[in-house]
């Protein structure tokens, strides 16, 4: 069929994020990086582009101009890759939504609600797909846990306990991506809890296919001179009486990236840990724990779908990351008429939106001394 | 020196904990059984006493007689082991404090902070000595645990995990255990939180050496019919700025006896877990995690002190209860001036009465929609 | 039923062992010590005697005498537990079968194979029971492990590794302990192979019921000076075709007392670790590998039925070297009618035979480069 | 700099490690696959080659043709991938090396003893390089591992243990993978031994930077009516002393890829396992074990030099094979003086004849009782 084309804005020299986006567009050969607006600065965003090999003409000086020259090709994007700062994700989105082109956007949605909220009224109307990458939902066996609880083999849903741990805050640090995601003019005022939270969040909501009534938040920042959190502790309730923990923290030493997740129900619970993410433990209630392996047997279509290799050859960040652009391709490629994939899918802008909901209460409940906070949907 | 002379309340045919107190005792070949009140039905204590080998003198038909008794003989019990269900420790506990006879008592303290109340009241002003067996503080790696903080390895803290899940009362069960321990009458109407949540708190408070100021509580119950907590989700704040969590659960499938602790610092952070006892991780901040194994290297003297086999020969359950037992043995011996022993200590009275007050604290925020609640002392 | 009556030889002040034994009889009640030769000083038996609390007219000089008495007294000893130096261990194992009265030794059975023969000689025609302390097959899951294969649930058993890796002796030490284990005139000439290897070895035959028919051997000695072997590789090859890996070392960094055995047969595999031993892990082939867990769901018989505490309360090497004396006190009540125990079973005297046997093999192996070499029986 | 560029031969439509190495490839986006043979059928070499997006004049159907044309454009090839089946490596290895052209070639080395010394001889005298894909020593921690010994952080290296077990050919079954690695005339004769049995050995060389000096080995096949081994038990002298034991299986129901390697010193010890990469346990004599994570504190630059994701982001089996790609670059570079990189390095064509030479041994070995057989070199 060949390969899709992809844009970028944002992913400059010396940016992390836009390189793993590219890494993730690469493994499965669906996506050819082929035009960008990769800075702000037009001389830098210039040379960025002749590094990554994109031809002189679709290395574009701004976002806009990307957007309506690309828009008009013959062979322009299939889609863009938005991989800017959180609080520059709204008007590239924007504009290439209204240009008709479908985005893959980084978490969080944006910086603040209303941003967040533009976004998803542009994308609920344009004909072009948004899809954002949380890329943790792109992990087998996160797939094969939302599985299991769809067919109910955790029986009701009482409990989830989801945490998002690091250490690489916990002493005051400066850097290009320390500086940034600490400066709450860029971030909309959060640190840790839309940072990482977010992730944390939405894992926990794609697992369960549930997302919470209310929340109770406490927010804090243990380093002197800090400007935004740095650790969170969320209580959620959920309307079947459910109850859910949230804790996310870049303080805890000993944390790389620990992003844990337990789910609870009445008839099993089940356990999955990112750091090592080619297993999954599920406890049925009165039988003896068992363990899936990502590819291994026991698994349904859900974790059987995004393998590249056998069981036993660990799959990692890079390839749940590349999942979510396989799953994008799939989706485009069967509104196409292309293929037909019912499954594909990944996160979309409603994910986003919930995202920053989930952020503005946990805010305002830590404002006041943690009250209960109704989220909406 | 000669072993210590033990006497029992409770704990006869059927029971669980007094079997546990008894191998605990004989563990360290430091006290002997001699005599006991092993139920309220006089003919049961009798047939208790005689499976014991209890002579029959001392079999007695109640602990009041048992008490008046023992102090007169010149060859009285040294303590007596206090194992009835939590409403029916006061009682006893007093009058052996009154009679001047040590008290070695089974968690939680009591049901009612009335009684609490009374027993400290009792326990404060009498010569003798008065133990409560949270057995958890018993195990080596957690007293190494302790003074790791008390010599500042892991600097000023900042956040206490502690969890204790099981999964036993995921259904509605009937058996004598789960019976008394879901009346209400029984436990002064705390479930799982007074159960296990009064020992995972207590775990947190002997390793960090802090207790918080106020607290915050969801406290939930999922099994129709079910009296009691069998969930509780406890937020802390500590006066230093420390946040705590701590989450009790007895519905949580494919957890057996799940007491874990994590607790983070601003130089370094530690996590242990009762199920695979033997082993502790510590990660300094900025350099790799190492593991502390029971009576290993690297061990100072708080972990070196009680133990029985070499590294590598795990100790468990049992071994840690004996230490408590051990260590009051000690303590009464310094008391006495037959040793001398000033590290010897095992939980107090006054551990006993920050749990009750931690169970009416976190029933009053539950009841108050999570409301802080200002925990004494 | 009252208390068994034992006595001990060896085991006095200073000995490592000997309180093991000790710990392990009192553990569930079913033994009181009353007797013993603790040491062949007559000086220092009555001193350790005393310590234990052993009234003087059974603290005897020697155990000669004590078999004597104590097998003419109404109340004499109804075993004795033999916690001398392996090479000291065929004299009074002898003496006291002679004189009626049940054995228990400490592994291995002797130091040489003219002394374990002739142990096995006289036990094989007494009318009192002779039992070896290979303790790690009290633990629970390790009888469960057992049963599994024995109902066939592992298929034919192809494959068997095992291995028992230490570090205390990676360098040249001296002291009690390190001293005769490494002094060829009281062990034999052998020296891990013999102190650690035996137990891996009868761990095998004990889990799979399997006896090889032929091994090969590489003993080594890596520390200068050093008279003992202080690694061993030896590969056994079974009549059934099965393949056998046993490895064992004392110059392992970082193993403190790494006991493991994995077997695999062609319907699935298990394996087991003794540093955390309430734990074992399953897999069927062709479906997930499940974790069966001391005392919890999933075990049969032989894995419920010596447990002193739930599942999830750890239990460790004391409980299972006690489960040795418990199980050792249900054959004896067998024999004597006081119940009925058909299942109850200890390591006995021809395990001790064939693991002096293995060693005789695997040094006769060593010694000529490897050749295979025929093990009887 | 711009990307290399790549040619394949084999890995046509239906093969799998063609797809693997198209992934590695493209990874690090070093690489650009633009020429291909990827079939001995033309047809379905063509096939493919549309399908890979290839230009149709660089679509050969046989690889000398590829080999004469590629090398007289301008534009040709940097290097061909050789991933047909081991026995048909020699050829196009020695016509590309003829050629002038690098080569990057699937292990092991070649089926035959003969074939491997051919590869050699040509690959000793060629101005190009010859890479093997022994993609485990790509993986950042077994780098970093080789780095502690070469420092001398484990001291004299006295143990290596390394095991590779899998279970997929548990029983008879029949696959376009099983029915060539099953296939004496496609492999050699070796089954286990050589398909990863050699990856096994090649870790262990790698890691601690030795070849033994003799070998002793007992190959087995335990499916009836299978024609190559499926289980192979190996011990190793060093020429040091030192003493190793390889085992490699594929009936060991529960292993999926479970490549684990443990070397001893005389100052310390370390584990590894590919299944779970980003982590490596260190344990000097004396001091408490500590654990390295990928790209974490405490690597240093053979840790450090190949990392795509900040620590904690598991990396897995496809970054460990991209970076072998990536360092053939940076080495192919180096030689041409683009960048200067002493340290880049990947597996040579000596590492690829050391791994059939131990395959010719421990057949030798096996066919005559375990005998030990010298090892060249």
């Amino acid at each position: 069929m060949g390969k899709l084309r992809l844009g970028m804005v944002g992913g400059g020299q010396g940016a992390f994020i836009g390189n793993v986006h590219r890494i993730a567009a690469r493994m499965d050969d669906q996506w050819d990086l082929v035009a960008g607006a990769f800075s702000s600065d037009p001389a830098r965003s210039a040379a960025s582009a002749a590094d990554l090999g994109i031809a002189p003409d679709r290395a574009y000086p701004d976002f806009a101009t990307m957007a309506r020259i690309e828009a008009g090709r013959g062979d322009g994007i299939d889609a863009v890759a938005v991989v800017t700062p959180n609080h520059l994700h709204a008007e590239p989105a924007v504009v290439f939504l209204n240009a008709g082109i479908n985005v893959i956007c980084d978490k969080p949605l944006a910086a603040t609600l209303a941003d967040a909220e533009r976004i998803e009224k542009v994308a609920s109307t344009s004909k072009a797909r948004f899809f954002l990458t949380h890329n943790y939902t792109g992990y087998p066996l996160v797939r094969q846990a939302r599985e299991l609880i769809k067919k109910g083999e955790l029986g009701a849903i009482r409990l989830i306990q989801v945490e998002y741990l690091q250490d690489w805050l916990t002493v005051a640090v400066s850097s290009k991506q320390a500086d940034w995601r600490t400066n709450p003019e860029a971030t909309g005022g959060a640190g840790c809890i839309a940072d990482i939270g977010t992730h944390a969040y939405n894992l926990a909501c794609y697992i369960s296919d549930m997302l919470p009534t209310e929340i109770s938040a406490d927010l804090g920042c243990f380093v002197e001179g800090r400007r935004v959190d740095d650790n969170a502790i969320v209580n959620l309730r959920y309307g079947n009486g459910a109850r859910g923990m949230l804790w996310t923290s870049q303080v805890a030493p000993g944390n790389e990236n620990g992003l844990r997740i337990r789910v609870y129900g009445d008839r099993a619970g089940l356990e999955w840990a990112q750091e090592n993410p080619n297993v999954m433990h599920v406890s049925p209630f009165g039988a003896p724990r068992y363990t899936l392996t990502r590819g291994g047997v026991g698994n349904g279509n859900a974790g059987m779908r995004n393998l590249r290799v056998p069981a036993g050859h660990p799959e990692g960040y890079l390839e749940a990351f590349a999942t979510i652009y396989s799953e994008a391709a799939r989706s485009i490629r069967t509104d196409r008429g292309e293929l037909s994939d019912p499954e594909a899918h990944a996160p979309t802008v409603s994910d986003g939106l919930n995202g920053v909901r989930f952020v503005g209460a946990a805010i305002e409940s830590s404002a006041n001394n943690s009250a209960w906070i109704h989220v909406r949907p």
